[in-house]
């Protein structure tokens, strides 16, 4: 992938620096590395001559706009547009930042943008927009689209990321991701599978708590349902969300119809009692003793960042597998073992949409590269790891064709 | 600039020529150069390890974010939003093909995306808008721009393209520049420029018929009248666009008002008798009969392509300078020669817009550069002249600081 890295903009930097009078950066690392900006567009054909410019520009191009004209798929051949991916975001909730407006999350954006390639080979393009109305963030992606190749929507704010989504889904014939959603439902998925199989469970066996009611704590519940959980309760501030509750947004109402089975209502601790799975999107912190009623050989996934809702510390007197967002424990639960391979294989089929089944497929992989190597502190590959892009990415292409959505 | 020139996009092409089914293009070497497209996205930072990810993604990316929030223009230090400009495009107007749609406009986008980075260390992206609407790409675009530096509007068709331009120029604090107006307008007066010296006389001398009103032929005469031209008379196909006429579009009527000081009427024929100056930017072909009686030293700029208004063959029997559009002729009147530096000159001071200032410091920078090796065959550089870019950017930047629109 990126094999060669350099920094073009070392230059600007420097003067930048004086202007700013942001005299600290220097001495941070993570201001050093950001000066200039984390990417940069690279030709990928000659343009050295008079002979190369009538080529990839006037008046060769004519022939192959002509084509493309002619045979609207021929766009997939001839351009960029099969290998790039807008993410899209509005700078609502930007990591635990919360709502920094668009200028603000580009670095985020950025960093996506060269994950995208570093771990999928894949074209990303931070698209920031000045707008948090629903109805104009899915205009303007619309507008854009023919340009890209998938769309990835980024740190949008529930609820409005799930009515964005729906309505681009519904709208564009290329894919829409949002991977807050369902990349970390994908990765936990995977590392739940693993742990479910160490400890000598199935997922039908299991009965999930999920810490959060956001926008992933909703894709992780619909994604374990899908793969076959015993039950799973989503809790929000108030407790489990629970189809006696009154006070439901539209989103949770769903939520409720299709999750705990059980029937339980009242806090989380009440409902972690018994329960064989906690999973944490929520932040805020679980207490010991509502812990230690769980089951035999809990799961517990204390996904927040950078203060995970039970400290793996506390987690592991109790559970058989504990994991967290965090790099420097084990077991970290990264979108980055996802959404690279996802766009990858759905672009290299050309899929018209990211469905379910290539989601589930997406997991199954993800939990299959650790096979040989599983163990309590490695129920999930590392982002490191070169095997994972790839077999993401196969198993994601073959779904696509196995669902019939794709278009190659 | 864009040193080392690979394409990633080798094995992907292979297969994608046995699913399109065009045998022909393998055989085509404008076709062969295109597959995959002609640009890719390039990390300029390293992300090896767990280290990298932990400074150019979480945790380490919170921190820029956050001095962002706080420090709004602190976005240009730690992004690459001033490093990269938009290449916004309808699809209207895509060189001699016309409305082609989005889709089909994107290789020329793409050339044109690569031409910014090779010769101007310009990054650019394609936007191709799935909307003709003038209100709806104005909107698409002011919501895009927190992500970009500068837009470059493209291939827009006239009189759209007049009032996209100035509602975004009104909106947004970032340079708007419609190139196929102001980029053919700048290199136009610097080539004039010199062929004016050549031949002895000033632009006050110069009596000039334009023929075509569209983007080109009303930036044309503006930037002439601006630069002091003597007179200047555009013509449509129904010949001089004069104010007695009662068949003008708003624009027309503008420019009626602003030119034609000698008040000619009737056809571009009757126009060219005695003129000094003929400027084609139309297609169509002019008699020589009417060349004929051009003034001496006549000035002969035959700028549609392929086929130039008046055959240069028969242009030198009556004049001393002869300038086409075309590559395989002396005096090419090319934009690549305008558009990188300009956006670099701007990008490198952040100005808030392009002035009227700048564009004729561009064009005064790009006749400078032959200063010495000026003749009848050299009124303008190759694109490839490596002087023209570095000099178009500082005297775009200087001017930018001298007219109070740099902001560093």
């Amino acid at each position: 992938m990126a094999a060669e890295i350099v920094n073009p903009r070392s230059d600007s930097t420097s003067d930048a620096e004086s202007d700013t009078g942001s005299d600290e950066a220097p001495f941070d690392p993570a201001f050093a590395l950001h000066r200039g900006g984390k990417m940069a567009i690279q030709a990928t054909v000659p343009v050295r001559d008079k002979d190369d410019l009538s080529l990839a520009y006037t008046p060769g191009v004519a022939k192959v706009c002509s084509a493309i004209a002619e045979r609207p798929e021929l766009v997939h051949d001839y351009t960029w547009k099969s290998q790039v991916v807008a993410v899209v975001t509005d700078g609502t909730a930007v990591l635990g930042l919360g709502d920094i407006g668009p200028e603000a999350s580009l670095p985020v954006m950025e960093g996506k943008a060269i994950l995208f390639k570093q771990f999928g080979g894949v074209d990303a393009v931070p698209i920031a927009l000045g707008t948090t109305d629903t109805d104009e963030i899915v205009e303007t992606v619309v507008r854009m689209a023919p340009s890209f190749g998938g769309v990835n929507l980024e740190d949008i704010s529930a609820p409005r990321c799930f009515e964005i989504e729906r309505r681009l889904q519904e709208r564009l014939d290329i894919p829409v991701f949002h991977d807050d959603q369902h990349g970390t439902a994908i990765v936990t998925l995977a590392a739940l599978r693993n742990a479910a199989q160490l400890t000598g469970r199935t997922l039908g066996q299991l009965r999930a708590v999920i810490s959060g009611a956001g926008a992933a704590g909703v894709a992780i519940a619909k994604i374990l349902i899908e793969a076959g959980i015993g039950d799973v309760a989503v809790c929000d501030r108030k407790g489990v969300v629970s189809t006696d509750r009154g006070d439901l947004t539209d989103v949770k109402r769903e939520v409720a119809g299709f999750t705990n089975k059980a029937g339980l209502s009242g806090s989380l601790e009440s409902a972690l009692d018994g329960a064989d799975v906690f999973i944490g999107v929520s932040g805020g912190t679980v207490p010991e003793e509502a812990v230690a009623k769980m089951a035999k050989d809990a799961l517990i996934f204390a996904m927040a960042n950078p203060t995970p809702e039970i400290h793996p510390d506390v987690a592991h007197k109790y559970a058989a597998v504990v994991a967290t967002g965090r790099s420097d424990y084990p077991n970290q639960i990264n979108n980055v073992l996802a959404f690279p391979g996802i766009f990858a294989g759905a672009l290299q089929v050309r899929a018209s949409r990211i469905s379910e089944g290539m989601k589930l497929a997406a997991a199954e992989a993800l939990a299959a590269v650790v096979a040989d190597e599983l163990g309590a502190d490695r129920v999930i590959p590392s982002p490191f790891d070169e095997r994972v892009a790839p077999a993401v990415t196969a198993a994601v292409a073959a779904a696509a064709r196995a669902e019939g959505v794709a278009r190659r």
